[in-house]
């Protein structure tokens, strides 16, 4: 029996005690954004301190002006080290009467499909997740006395929060922090069968227009049909952004897009993601995105114009027969590739600008961006784990974009240098953030046995 | 001395006591919108019941489901009839603390150019200019012992919260309210030298609609790209509706709209309203509407689609990358001529079906109007009233359409089958609906004295 093999039978001896501890875990009511929880969530990052101290590892809980950041890190002199990145604060529990079960008391559901469910909030996103890792390296440890690869393990406790210190802590920590690979789990599966590697995360730029016209709300029957009305003219402008093609048509907007490999777009075109799957679940059929593009493309490598909030004038109950001065919008971008968020902004705001009326002014409010983060297809590690995964599920792992944006993934490449895989067990009925959060089983079982295999991979 | 000369003269030496009469009158709290004033707006109604019974009318207080209505009808068998309409609540009085003077206690207050003005909750809208008409009837009663034409004076309590029973008082006494023509004095001059009568009022057609896209609101990361976006669609739909030379775009929209005679627009040309007089108070220098038109066209005889409010999405502090659910827009349009509300709304409403992409739904939530109301270029009395206002001021009457709405007129026609007559001496500046509303001396005293000349003028 290779070592391997008996690293992955350790993992499926143990698989009931690491469910005891996740389930210790998920008793931690460690919500970051509810300052009551402080307390909660100083408790979880000590919890996980101490569970990593008996890996062997050198574990620290560290102070922030917020929640505190615990990390293991390992010296056993390997070839390669890897960074591990993950989160230990959840997601508000609000609705609470919509939990068929409290979300701090985790127990095992088997659905209607005979599928078992850890259910509890933090299950999948990211307690759940985050141990998978740790029980990877804790049977390592127990069969080998050893791990493959040198880890130093990063958990925060704020990044359902806006992750507001991880960035100082990296810049400070840096020198120790460094690895030739940074992983992070907080991502999902392609489908139950088959595991996926994220490529790419878009960026985002977001901002806020307010557009002006008379210097006060006029009434529409003594002004109208002479005076400005800032409703239209923003709807002017909105209006006009996509084109019939579904083109964003602001000057510049896709200044340092670029197209993935002809291989990889060969292979997406292969993949089950069709508009009655993705788009019919939530109520609609029709993709609104570039015509001559694959849906993979529009919500994963293709950057996106959006406006998230729009309001002006009476919105009371009945009529109200007003010119309003003022329209306001709040919009953001998806990133990708080379888009830089300060010119997408610029080109922005110059498009706005040269839409806009003689007698109209236009205040933007806003303007922060984060820049897309990608894998480099021909990163040898990459194959390696892609390669490690099809072996556990079976199933070649389906590498793409992810649409939303991680920004600290951003900070990993440009504070540390180092690039980052990707890798998740979550499934996409998950219900992270809302009630009844849960991690199937087989997410947990399988990607511990996962992580044994991918830590072998990147050892060789 | 001619009659109309004593009259006049009557006029003249009995100002002050016409003044101590409207004083009595301002000093009545009469806020219709507000109930705890309730007993305050009847003691104004039957302050003009009781004075209007001092001028031999047959002075009533009737009763209505709200507050209640005064008539006072002349029995002189005179050869001619006018309805006169006007009415004696007023305005709440918020903001108090900008009022420099307490809004019930009347005075009279020397502007820095020397002009005498009546400061007042309702000195201008509209108890002063109800009285014009009542004092000029007085004046004819003192010299001359009768009226020169028989009049049925009706004034509501309810104008500045919606008119919800004169409507029905209308049309249950119909036959005694029955006239040559209705005189209404709600409105304003030209300018402080210039008479004006108003010929036209539009209609208005107000309308709300709901755009609904994905039965949910999406994460703009994972959906942006390929959903649907209502506040794009709802963007999309408003700003097409107007076209680059200012015309709406909306087939079947103008079906109705007629052009007033050459001869009307050619004075239109010379009157002094321009762009910088008209929209430069309000801080705007370019009149929006069809390139074609003058500026006197787009705000009175021309047809309007205005949006007044408009909102969707997130609209708190803050960034948050939704792909809303719903968008919702509020409209109104102006209506002018022989346009029909129900078909302005059916047009609009397939518009906006039209535009609409295949995965979103729209409802609609309202549809209520009223059409345009217009006095007949070639009406005599028209004539005959234009004449004996110039007469008074020295300067000819300004004749034109006012782009506000005042649904009563409407009815006037179509409930009682009588032309409406407006004539008032309100000032852009009087303030009314705000604090130190006020009416000038000078269009008290000759506004009585116009009365007085059209009054003459009809009944030959």
């Amino acid at each position: 029996m290779s070592d391997l093999d008996r690293v992955l039978a350790q993992v499926d001896a143990d698989l009931d005690a690491s469910l005891e501890r996740l389930f210790a875990f998920l008793r931690i009511p460690s919500i970051s954004t509810d300052r009551t929880y402080a307390e909660e969530c100083r408790r979880a990052g000590q919890w996980l301190t101490d569970d990593l101290a008996t890996l062997g590892l050198d574990a620290r809980l560290n102070a922030t002006a917020g929640h505190p950041i615990v990390t293991g890190t390992s010296h056993a002199g390997a070839a390669r080290r890897v960074m591990f990145y993950g989160h230990y604060d959840v997601q508000p529990v609000d609705p609470l009467e919509l939990w068929e079960n409290p979300p701090f008391e985790p127990r095992i559901v088997e659905s209607a499909e005979g599928v078992k469910r850890i259910v509890a909030r933090g299950s999948s996103d990211d307690k759940g997740q985050v141990m998978t890792f740790v029980e990877a390296c804790r049977a390592y440890v127990k069969v080998l006395g050893k791990l493959p690869v040198d880890v130093t393990i990063v958990v925060e406790g704020e990044e359902e929060s806006g992750s507001a210190n991880i960035g100082t802590f990296l810049a400070s920590h840096k020198d120790e922090l460094k690895a030739d690979l940074a992983l992070v789990c907080d991502t999902g599966m392609w489908d139950a069968q088959t595991p996926a590697i994220i490529l790419s995360l878009r960026g985002l730029m977001h901002d806020e227009f307010v557009v002006r016209c008379a210097d006060r709300d006029l009434h529409s029957g003594y002004y109208g049909g002479a005076a400005a009305n800032p409703l239209h003219v923003i709807s002017n402008i909105i209006g006009s952004i996509h084109g019939e093609d579904g083109r964003i048509t602001i000057p510049g907007f896709y200044d340092g897009v670029v197209e993935p490999p002809e291989h990889v777009k060969a292979a997406w075109s292969q993949l089950d993601l069709t508009a009655e799957n993705f788009l019919g679940p939530v109520g609609l059929s029709d993709p609104i995105g570039e015509k001559d593009r694959l849906l993979i493309e529009m919500v994963s490598t293709r950057p996106t114009f959006e406006v998230n909030g729009l309001w002006g004038g009476y919105i009371g109950e009945g009529a109200k027969t007003v010119i309003p001065s003022i329209a306001t919008a709040k919009i953001s971008c998806r990133l990708v590739a080379d888009q830089d968020p300060a010119h997408v902004r610029d080109v922005v705001r110059a498009y706005i600008r040269s839409k806009l009326p003689a007698d109209c002014t236009v205040e933007f409010l806003g303007g922060e961006g984060s820049r897309a983060v990608a894998v480099a297809h021909d990163n040898p590690l990459l194959a390696r784990a892609a390669a490690a995964l099809g072996d556990e599920w079976g199933a070649p792992a389906v590498t793409y974009g992810e649409g939303g944006s991680i920004p600290i993934v951003g900070q990993f490449k440009k504070v540390l240098g180092q690039d980052t895989l990707l890798v998740g067990f979550a499934l996409d009925d998950d219900r992270i953030h809302s009630p009844n959060e849960k991690y199937d089983l087989a997410s947990f079982h399988k990607g511990i046995r996962s992580w044994v295999r991918i830590l072998a991979a990147l050892a060789e």
